[in-house]
């Protein structure tokens, strides 16, 4: 499977890192905004032994169009911003290109655009693209519904200058319909990203606790998600969609 | 529902005040082994109000016939010892009574009549018989089957005395096809009982930790079963069998 | 060493317990407002084999200076509420006899009256009477100097009922001199009682935890005070001031 | 303060970066073994602004004796192997040059050689030279001390591949007088560095727990001995013996 990606900040980096790692996907490319960096080889750049070409282009050199003639991919992968998507999205739709975007959120007119996108081609968007937090996300909607009575608070812990409380727990709150005042926001030096969903029963409690050490964690998610989206219809899912039918096999795991 | 309870040690005496208090059983008896506290009421023994009968017998006193035709009921719940099911297995398969056993283990011989039993009524049989574990164990399995490279580990701990690793660590490890090696059993003072599955990623953790309180937690997970047994087939079923159905109504949580 | 105990409340029973199981002190009497259990044996009420006197008095029976004449007491033990000082204070401070107070929160005129006792007795006054706790303030106290830029934050559990932030949480804050905003509040469930100080480091973090299982905690405490107060000073102390002594021990420890 | 650093594989690079970021002392060198990265920048390398020399050197290109004239240094951090003491060892003694040494294990021969440096100046030797980690150990001692009988436990957990018990855990059960199998050991994914310490009591249970989030860690705690060495007598010193003085100051922190 031949990927592509959009971005190449601190996140875009260990994503990419964990593109060339895997045997599963070639890493043609990434295009970023600036031209910083521009015809570097991103194995070279980051370190890594790998024989996929994966340079850095601006997005000035080249169009969507002009770039995935030349380079053609299978997904595309953003961990860009919001903008990203103005870039590649009227060819991805055209070429019937897979999409995986990790944008934290998009105003309202870009989820529309997402909508008309993924009438003629596959679309997955995460805000938090790890296994671990969409997981969690399932199975805490789940034990609510066993458990309907149970007390449930959202702890999220980050590193101190983080502003605001996290969206990653502002997602868990809105899943599993609580308010947000059910989130306890820590702050305290380098953590790098807690999340804990408590529930208090009378005489017991769950806790189901994610705990993120560096950001290839997203690089991780991003390969469940393009191996899972090829057995998909066209149309636009979440990475709960996607983990959904492991849920779903009842009779396999009881 | 009219229930019944066979045993009262520590835990029984814990259910017991959970089935007292619960509006959605009655319960009729208490039959234990020992002559200790004979007669007493569960209710005023327990210091708990209630107008439910409840009394304490002796097994010598009665036999189960003599016992269910003079105060009949739905269920029996089975807290006392692998014997308990002597007492009042035949009764309850002629009656068609619902039996609730949480016994820790059987030998194959008592297992083989646990299932004659269930071609006649409905059986249910946990031997940790709380939501919270039970729920713990089906997501495990669920997430070793989403990402089956990562490393799964088992912590339990207890109070000092506690001989052995737990059998509820046990069942975890087999559940999830894990040697017991993988179990690390912390003993240190008047813990009651902590169990964490914790899952390591590459580059994130989920944790799964489950923590008793009390034993009054046995008493929610029998009003659970209780309640879910009633819209089954007849046949024998484990907590996760009740469970499961939350896990599959995908589309609902989704 | 003799002792007598104010109170017989939840936390009062469970103290009494461990007074009857220690080999180091002998309980004497209780003292409550009220008559119920009047005249009942400790030991047979909770039934433990004790050859203890402790017999239920209600204050309205004696004067402390009768009940202290009639059953004289090195200790007394107070876990009754603001107003149980009046009962026995003068004498107290007549006959020197030691106090330990487990009171929660005390008028500033009954924290006058503490000083004016123990102008001639010991008085030790905590409102959190665990070692655990006291440990992990003096503890924390240390770190913070070790380190005074590191982020502290203070995370408290209790059952769902309890109102407000614990009492326990506050009089961390306030030792570490921080604002009540760090304190992070969990109600769930049926917790008993958990405070964790986090230290939040650039690159690691320290976390010091405490869990309560039982009130019985409470009574090990009051051991641990009234082993230790013997060899003190005249004057009124905090379970701080005990614990110091093993800080200081400086060349022992490393 | 100038500093000189010897060794410069992950750990070493880590600590360079705090050591440059810091206003306290300025990076005068880095010396290692192989001719890598010979004559680069430290600064320039690790992309980080500053105006400190900080240049890197092979132990080939010049004796400890050229260096240390050419381009002077107050301290001496070590986190290059057992033998890099040998390059830098006799000169050290000789200009009495303090050293900071955080090798985790020397043979027998080495401890004394820095037993015969310590004769004439000041030696620091700590193999897990993180503030968090050494002061859990005091603290630990100091609540055994309190708590004799309390049941104590150490559960470690690092990356899968990470072989044998961690010898920071090792560390911590020898100062606390424990078996090695007071250890649990968990190896699951890319976990950093948790340790744990669990103080078992009849009702109540402290967890003192340290995290390392990464090895960046080290160099404050290098940052923190070259601060407090200064005011030290010449001799041979842990982190412990850095760490005591905080523990001495009970009536400022009662």
């Amino acid at each position: 499977m031949k990927v592509g990606l959009l971005g190449f900040g601190k996140t875009g980096k260990a994503v990419a890192s964990i593109l060339l790692q895997s045997d599963e996907v070639k890493l043609q490319w990434v295009i970023r905004k600036s031209h910083n960096l521009e015809h570097r080889s991103v194995p070279e750049f980051l370190g890594i032994t790998s024989t996929e070409p994966g340079f850095i282009y601006s997005a000035e050199e080249f169009t969507a169009h002009e770039l995935l003639n030349k380079l053609p991919v299978d997904v595309i992968i953003d961990f860009s911003s919001e903008e990203g998507i103005e870039y590649y999205g009227e060819e991805a739709r055209k070429q019937k290109i897979s999409v995986v975007s990790a944008i934290s959120s998009y105003p309202s007119t870009k989820i529309e655009f997402l909508k008309y996108l993924s009438e003629k081609t596959r679309v997955i968007w995460s805000p938090n693209i790890t296994i671990g937090i969409n997981f969690l996300i399932i199975a805490a909607k789940i034990l609510k519904k066993i458990a309907p009575y149970s007390d449930i608070e959202i702890v999220e812990e980050h590193f101190k200058g983080k502003p605001e409380v996290s969206g990653t727990a502002k997602k868990i709150a809105k899943a599993l319909d609580l308010q947000e005042e059910a989130i306890k926001t820590i702050r305290a030096g380098g953590i790098i990203g807690v999340h804990e969903i408590l529930f208090g029963f009378p005489y017991q409690t769950v806790r189901l606790k994610h705990e993120s050490i560096t950001r290839e964690a997203f690089g991780n998610g991003v390969l469940f998600a393009a191996r899972h989206i090829c057995d998909k219809e066209i149309g636009l899912y979440s990475m709960e969609d996607l983990l959904m039918p492991y849920f779903n096999m009842g009779s396999d795991v009881s």
